[in-house]
């Protein structure tokens, strides 16, 4: 655990990782300036062997220019986790800092799995269904080619099944309509590879629908995937600002405000996707979970707990069964057609 | 009027027109089945003379192919309508029916202004502020070069200078990263275009800040256009959903959902973007406006009087003056580059 990323590091990553120890039976090592860890420990009177530490002198800050940053601070907190599964020392690696520090990171220190073109950043979604969709590639690639686009789908694929536990998992391409025939170049050619492959794949979804649970596995690239998820996060947000200033009007609505209030929490919570913790870089030859920058406590512990389920269920290996197999034919093909 | 284009066509669109006849001095004509458009006239009263009828014996489906449509049914109300405009028995068209027909009929009819390369369909967002914004492109083209995104936002600062009467309108690029260098490709290269232009060009606006009125004149590819009014649309949809279901709840929390209704249901408009009527395709010779598939008379009616004021604005003068100056150079040298 990279002890000193993200907004609320170190103190509220400590709490989160203290309470991942109490429910695992797996060692937790905190990564990070180990004095100031310790008086962390101290003052929340964690138990003496609970969590290890691992000593990293720098820190990268939110702002830091992702390549030039990880150059220059090969001690930092981040790197030095990074380092730690390269060595074996580690299982997996959960930050909450720079995203763009940590996933060139990751490039850098653990590669990626042979035969797989780009890892893909992967977003777990809400929907108002009982069911949660994975949402990729959500930033780590902002220009993709179709066959990339087919790699994220059988690696979502992956995920959804032996992470989520989604039997044979419905895959579509996001797209700005239903039609084969609609969209954009990439979404095109994708949807014409998409369809040739082994995959459950339903067509395309549109962005409209992205919360109505109507797939399991929803592509794109970086981009796109990223405006789908920050305008679902924004409109959310906007939304409960303005519910804010009805249900605070008057005394009425506040009385009104408060008899909701269970389920309004419901609904917010259900719509916060930082409440499922972390999402994996899939791709990579590693575990590496992301957590939102401004996780608190809760989220840390709720991503610790993921990347444990998605290194026990070794996702990692099955990536690299699968770019051996089937994928590897029509991913060459299409990149010398 | 395409009296036959929309989801609640006729009935709807011809209340609405009737409605906006009562507010205008200005003549509406329907077109569409002269004998349909009648009978409504009929059982809603209509005083005569009120509108005018232009018959057409067509209608184009929504679910038909549009290119294929507008060839086919070149007597269709939709086609009609547009070669009103184009013969100027017209000054305005408004159509609710089929989005990619409309397009490609208002390619085909009425053509682009010399030196626009490509119409942008425009659409008027709703902001937690008081003040509205505009987007475009949000649709007619899903593949885009930056020279086209620089011409977009000439013509959306124009609109929004001369028909929201913002004066020196800020124009921001739709991005996933609030600096510079985020993106891809294409944002990249149109944000460096972007600042050699005369524009009040005030940088990067990230999906999720869109609903928070930080520019006025937001541009984009019309594929990512697209998706975010779209994802908006469907965040709102899914959350009002989830929310009536807190409200229905029981007793209580139905009494106090009632306290809240009022405040609840300006929230809903708010966001509601079919409330401002219908939007402009910039950039064709000529007024066309699209409402939303789904609109009914209210909507029909602020559409026709969005249009009208679009019209009386000149802004087709305004957009021709702007490619016959300043935009030609640039434009013509980044086609060249």
């Amino acid at each position: 655990m990279d002890a000193f990323g993200g907004d609320y590091a170190p103190l509220e990553v400590i709490k989160g990782a203290v309470a991942a120890a109490k429910e695992l039976s797996d060692e937790i090592i905190l990564v990070g300036k180990e004095d100031e860890i310790r008086s962390v420990l101290q003052s929340e009177n964690v138990p003496e062997g609970l969590v290890s530490i691992r000593h990293a002198e720098e820190v990268i800050g939110t702002d830091e220019h992702p390549v030039a940053a990880i150059r220059a601070k090969k001690n930092s907190s981040l790197m030095v986790a990074l380092k730690m599964v390269k060595d074996k020392e580690a299982d997996a690696v959960v930050s909450a800092g720079n995203t763009g520090a940590y996933l060139a990171g990751a490039f850098r220190v653990l590669g990626r799995i042979k035969g797989v073109k780009r890892p893909a950043l992967t977003a777990v979604m809400p929907t108002i269904t009982d069911k949660i969709s994975v949402i990729l590639d959500v930033g780590a690639n902002a220009d993709c080619k179709p066959f990339q686009l087919v790699q994220f789908a059988h690696m979502g694929a992956i995920y959804a099944e032996n992470v989520l536990g989604i039997k044979n998992p419905r895959v579509a391409l996001l797209n700005i309509g239903a039609e084969e025939a609609k969209g954009n170049a990439l979404t095109k050619e994708t949807y014409a590879l998409l369809k040739e492959t082994k995959l459950n794949f339903i067509g395309n979804v549109e962005p409209r629908n992205v919360l109505l649970g109507e797939a399991d596995v929803i592509v794109s690239d970086g981009f796109t995937g990223n405006v789908v998820i920050k305008s679902i996060e924004g409109t959310a947000g906007a939304l409960f600002k303005m519910l804010k200033e009805v249900f605070y009007k008057n005394l009425g609505t506040k009385l009104a405000a408060g008899v909701l209030k269970p389920g309004l929490k419901t609904v917010k919570n259900k719509l916060d996707y930082s409440e499922y913790g972390g999402v994996p870089l899939l791709g990579v030859d590693g575990v590496v979970f992301k957590s939102h920058g401004t996780a608190d406590a809760k989220t840390i512990k709720n991503a610790i707990l993921v990347a444990n389920d998605y290194y026990k269920a070794g996702i990692t290996e099955k990536i690299k069964e699968l770019v051996a197999t089937e994928q590897d034919d029509s991913a060459e093909e299409t990149e010398m057609a």
